[in-house]
C-alpha cells in the first residue's frame, strides 16, 4: 500500500513540472491564457493518457482523477504569473523536462507494470509516458521534436524505466528504488544537456563536427 | 430512450459538418479525390474515435456505425460538386468547423458522461471530441492548428461541454438543454470570429497590439 | 490454427519492412543510433498499436510480443550495416513503405476482423495499420506525409484490406488469398509509382498539368 502511494506521488510531481514545460513553451510562443492552461495540460498528461489507454487502464487517469488536472492547473497559474522568474533560467523549456523525463519514466512503467505483468510493455510504456508530454509540445508547438535531436532523451527515460522494471522483476526493489532510478535518467539528461554528449550516429566514411562520446 | 437519439442526432450533425470542413480544407490543398473523402472522414471521426477509445468503448462508434462514414462520404461528395458555391464562403473551413465544434462538445460530453460517470471526464473529452478533429485537419495539412491561434476556440467548447455536464449532473436537463448548450458554444464560437475577440494573453509590462476583451 | 500463422508471419514480415523503411528515413535525417531504432519501432509498430487500442487488444501486440520488437530492432541493424548498399535502391524509404503497406492491410484487417466481427471495422483499420507507421514517420521526420500526396497509397491499402474482409466474409478464402491480396496491393502502388498513376483531382474548369488516368 504504501509503495503504491510512492509512485503516485512521483507521477503528481512529473504532471506539476511537465506543466511547466509546457506552459513556459506555450508562453514563449504567446498564446493566450487558455491556450497556455490547455498547453500545460497536454504536455502533463499526454504521455499518461497513452500509456493508460494502451493497458487498459480506461478513463485514464489523467482525465479521471481530478489530482492531474489541479496540478497542471496550478503548475500554469505558478508560470503566467512568475514568467519573469522563471524566464531567467537557460533553458527552462528542457529543464523542467529532464526532471519529468525521469519521473514518468519510472512512474510510467510500474504503472504498466502493475497492469501488464510483462517487462517489455512496461519498459516501452515508460519510455512513451516519458517522452509523449514533450512530443505532444514540439509537434504541437512546430519545434523540432527533442526525440528527434542528437540529444540524450529517450535513451536517459529507457535506462531509468529499466532499472525500475530490473528491480521490480529480480524483487530486489527497495523503498528508494524508484527515487534513485528517477536520480539516473535525470541525472543523466541533465549532464547531457550540460556537457553536450551524445550518441554515436555512425556517419559512415566521414569525420562528423559534433563529436559525440559515450 | 428518447433523449439517446438526440445525442445521436447531434453526432451525425457534427460528424457530417466536420466532414465538410476537413472536406474543403483538403480541396483547398488540391488533394486527389480519395485525399478528399479521407480527410473528410478523418476530420469528422478523429475526434470521437480518440473519445471512445479513453472511455472504453471499443470499436468507436467511428469505425463501427456505417452512419458516420456515410455521412462523412455524403459531405465530401456535396463539397467536391458544390466546391464554387462553397468557396464563396468568408471562411467555409472555419464556419462548418464552428458549427461542429458545438455539437460534438456537447454530443462527446455527454457520450463519455453515459460511459464513466465521472464529470471531469465528461467535460474534457467533449472538449477533445470537439477540438480532435479539427487539430488533426490543420496538423496533417501543415496548417497552424486552430487551437494555437488567440481565438476562442477549445474555450468554447470547454462552456458547451460544462453546460451540458452540469445540467445532467444538476438533474436539470430539459429536452432543449442539448440544443442551447450547443447554440450558446457555436455563438460564441461565431461571434469571436466575427468580432475578433479573444482571450487576454498575459502580456507581462507591454501593451500589446492585439487588443483583447471579455 | 494454421492460416493463423499465416497472418502473423505477415504481420512480422511488415513490421521487419517497414522498420526498414523508417530506419533509412531517420538515417537520411543524420539521427543517431538510438534515434534510429525509435524510428524504426514506432514506423514498424504504430499503426498495429492504433488498430488494436480500437478493437480493444490491450496490451497491444506490439509492445507486448517481443518478436516485433526484435524484428524492428534487427532491421534497423541491418540498415545501419548495409545502409551505403541500401542507399543504391531509387527510393528505398518509399520501396519498402510499398511491401509493408500491403503486408500490414492484410494482416491488420484480418486481426480487426478477429476481434470485432465487423467488416467496415476491419477493413477501416486494415487501411490505418498500413497508412498509420508511414504517416507518423513522415509527421515526426517533417516531411510530407505520403497520404498527402497525389499518389496511389491509401486507395491500394483499402483495396487489399477490402479483398481480404470480402473474401473472408463470403467464405471463400483460400490458403493464398491474403498472399493474393497483399500482392494486388503492393504491386498497385509500386506501378502507381514506377508510372506515375494519379487518382483524380476534380479540377474544376481548368486543365491540370498533372494529368491523371484510372
Amino acid at each position: 500500500v504504501n509503495s503504491h502511494i510512492v509512485y503516485e506521488v512521483l507521477d503528481l510531481i512529473g504532471t506539476f513540472v511537465f506543466a511547466i514545460s509546457g506552459a513556459v513553451a506555450a508562453k514563449q510562443r504567446n498564446l493566450d491564457l487558455f491556450g497556455v492552461v490547455v498547453m500545460a495540460f497536454v504536455v502533463a498528461c499526454g504521455g499518461g493518457i497513452v500509456r493508460d489507454v494502451c493497458i487498459g487502464a480506461v478513463p485514464p487517469a489523467g482525465l479521471s482523477d481530478w489530482r492531474y488536472l489541479v496540478a497542471a492547473m496550478v503548475a500554469a497559474l505558478i508560470t503566467i504569473v512568475a514568467y519573469p522568474q522563471v524566464k531567467r533560467l537557460r533553458h527552462p523549456v528542457l529543464f523542467f523536462d529532464a526532471i519529468g523525463l525521469g519521473l514518468f519514466a519510472v512512474s510510467g512503467a510500474q504503472k504498466a507494470l502493475a497492469y501488464s505483468h510483462n517487462a517489455e510493455v512496461a519498459i516501452l510504456l515508460g519510455v512513451a509516458t516519458a517522452v509523449g508530454g514533450g512530443t505532444l509540445r514540439d509537434v504541437l508547438l512546430a519545434r523540432v521534436p527533442v526525440i528527434l535531436q542528437k540529444d540524450i532523451y529517450a535513451s536517459a527515460a529507457l535506462l531509468g524505466a529499466a532499472i525500475q522494471v530490473a528491480c521490480e522483476g529480480l524483487r530486489v526493489s527497495q523503498p528508494w528504488t524508484p527515487w534513485a532510478a528517477t536520480l539516473v535518467c535525470v541525472g543523466l539528461r541533465l549532464f547531457s544537456l550540460r556537457f553536450h554528449w551524445h550518441l554515436p550516429t555512425f556517419a559512415t566514411r566521414k569525420a562528423e563536427k559534433a563529436g559525440s562520446n559515450r
